[in-house]
C-alpha cells in the first residue's frame, strides 16, 4: 500500500524480504488450511490467523479467497517441482521405479488433499471455475514435463506421450484411493508392477 | 411406519411397490443434487424436493442425511455394475479396449462426480469418514471383480493383480481429470495406447 518514495535501498531490502516471508506464510498456512478443513472451512481470516498476519495485511496480499487459493496451491506445486528435479539431479538413469515413487508421491500429500478441495469446489462454483482450470492445465502441464525429462522418455515415438499421461493419471487415481485410507501398502505394489511394464514399454 | 397387521397380498403388494419407487426417486435425485450441487448443497429436503416426495416420507426410508447419500451412491454404483456386465454378456473377447472404455466410462459420468463429492466431504466430516470409506472398499472390491472378468485376467500370475488395481487407479484419475473441462479427446488416446499395453501384459 503506498509507494515507498523516500527509503534507500538499505531500508527497503529488508522491507521487501518481511513482505516476501509474510506471503510465503500466507501461502503454506492456504494449503494447510484446504488440506485440513475443505474449501468451506477456508476462507481468508482463518488462513490470516493461522499464518500469524493481520487480515488487512493478507488482503493486501491476496485481495480475494479465490486470489489466496489458487496461488497457494500454485506455490507449493512449483515447490513440491524444485525438489522432485532436484531428487534426480542427473535424471532417472536407470532407476524407473524411484522416479515413479517419487510422482505419485506428488498426489498422496497435503498438497494434492489441497488441490482436490479446490478442484471439487470450483466445479460447483463459478468464480473459482475458470482460475482452477487454468491452474490445474499449467500445473499439469509442468507435471508431464517433469516426467518426461526424469523417466527419459522419447516422446516422438508413437504412444509415448499417452503413456506417460496414462501414468499421471494413474498417480492421480492413487492419490484419490488415499484421501480416506492409508492406501500404502498396496499402493506400493501397484507402483513396482506398472514401473516393470513403463520400463519394458519404454526401452523397447 | 408401523406394521401392516391386516392387508392381504393383493393390497400389500402395491403398497410396497409404491415405496420402492419412492425410495428409488430419492436415490436418483440425491446422486443428481450431490453431482450438481456437491455435499454442502445435499440436503434431505433439497433431495425430497427435487424427488417430489414429502420431507416426512424421505425421512422414513432415510432417517439421516448420511444414510440418504450413502445409499443413493451406493445404489447407483450397482445399477452400473449390472449394466456394465449386461455390455459383455459373453466376456470381452478379444476386445479389451471396449471393455478398459466401459471401465473408464464408470468414473467420467454424474456417479463419479457424486462419490467425489461425497468421498472429499468424508474425508473432513466425521460421522461420514467411517460410512464413506466402507461403502468406497466394497464398491472397489466389486469394480475390480468385473475388471478381471471381462478382461480376462488371471490372477494367479505374478503381477497381474496389481496390474488391474493399477489400471482402475488409472481410471479414476481420469475420472478427475474430466472434473473441470472436457478431457474427452486426450482420454480416449490414453485409453487405446494403454489397452495396448494391457493387452501384451495380459496374454504374455
Amino acid at each position: 500500500m503506498g509507494a515507498v518514495t523516500t527509503a534507500d535501498r538499505g531500508e527497503r531490502a529488508p522491507k521487501q524480504d518481511r513482505s516476501r516471508a509474510t506471503r510465503q506464510r500466507l501461502l503454506e498456512a492456504a494449503v494447510a488450511c484446504l488440506a485440513e478443513h475443505g474449501w468451506a472451512g477456508s476462507t481468508v481470516s482463518v488462513v490470516a490467523e493461522r499464518a500469524g498476519v493481520s487480515r488487512g495485511a493478507a488482503q493486501h496480499h491476496f485481495p480475494t479467497r479465490e486470489d489466496l487459493f489458487t496461488a497457494a496451491v500454485e506455490y507449493v506445486a512449483e515447490e513440491r517441482s524444485t525438489a522432485i528435479r532436484a531428487l534426480f539431479p542427473d535424471g532417472a538413469g536407470d532407476d524407473r521405479q524411484a522416479v515413479v515413487t517419487a510422482l505419485v508421491d506428488l498426489y498422496t500429500g497435503p498438497l494434492f488433499r489441497a488441490a482436490l478441495h479446490l478442484w471439487v469446489a470450483a466445479s460447483n462454483e463459478e468464480p473459482l471455475r475458470p482460475r482452477v482450470t487454468e491452474l490445474e492445465a499449467r500445473v499439469g502441464r509442468e507435471t508431464h514435463r517433469i516426467a518426461v525429462e526424469l523417466l527419459g522418455a522419447d516422446e516422438t515415438r508413437p504412444g509415448v506421450r499417452e503413456t506417460v499421461q496414462g501414468l499421471l493419471d494413474m498417480a492421480r487415481g492413487l492419490g484419490l484411493a488415499n484421501l480416506l485410507t492409508d492406501d500404502a501398502g498396496r499402493r506400493d505394489r501397484v507402483i513396482a508392477q506398472w514401473s516393470q511394464i513403463l520400463d519394458r514399454i519404454l526401452t523397447d
